[in-house]
């Protein structure tokens, strides 16, 4: 059976999927993808598309659940390299890709990544801006 | 067509090689991490190939073709991923992967062109252990 690799760079994991995915390889993969965020302890997962020609509703789903299982395991997830194509027939087919985030490439999804680590972990250079913070912690 | 997807991460170009090889594929890549190379100035290749289960002379040639084609270009080629498997066959066959550098892992792919770019370009901490350099360098 045919298993999608998963690349470490630094605080990342890159997946680049490029078979056609079936039932049991997508399974394979967010079991293997779930175990590596756990034993690289890895805050991000990017997951590039470049090579689908399309994203159908099982592809869409597939990704859905491997973001929902990272968020879960405290790692960002990041859907880049959609081509335009691909993009305009997910919808036209009336899919929104669920709670995933997407970037143009590779890079731009490593910068998406720490900036939303930054913001969780609460880092700011300026502390006085805490006061103009969102609704949320306001009283 | 099915066409390798080429990532660029910082410095680095990074394929991961997932489908089979067809002579079309090949060349189709060769020529794609050509363009790349040209058009984003990174002096680096990162071929995973993680995905692959053997390593047959097309492949060994098509790497090392590759291999040739960027360091005309003026871009160091690693080889990552290599299972165990992979290279105890490769040996058996009697294939060597002329002109191929290779290395366990992506992020210690990174870590030897980062290496052999500062090696080329003649950065040393210590001007004065030029004279402890190789056979080479002496009369």
């Amino acid at each position: 059976m045919e298993r999608v690799p998963i690349l470490k760079i630094g605080d990342i994991l890159l997946v680049s999927i490029q078979i056609d995915m079936s039932d049991q390889t997508a399974v394979t993969l967010q079991e293997d993808l779930a175990e590596r965020i756990v034993a690289t302890g890895c805050h991000g997962v990017i997951i590039d598309i470049t090579a689908l020609d399309i994203v159908d509703s099982f592809v869409g789903r597939m990704l859905s659940t491997i973001a929902s299982i990272s968020k879960v395991l405290d790692a960002e997830t990041v859907v880049v390299g959609m081509r335009p194509a691909v993009a305009i027939t997910l919808v036209e087919l009336g899919l929104s890709l669920n709670g995933i985030r997407t970037a143009l490439n590779v890079e731009r999804g490593m910068e998406l990544i720490a900036a939303t680590r930054d913001d969780d972990l609460g880092y700011d250079d300026d502390p006085e801006d805490v006061e103009s913070g969102t609704a949320a912690t306001s009283p």
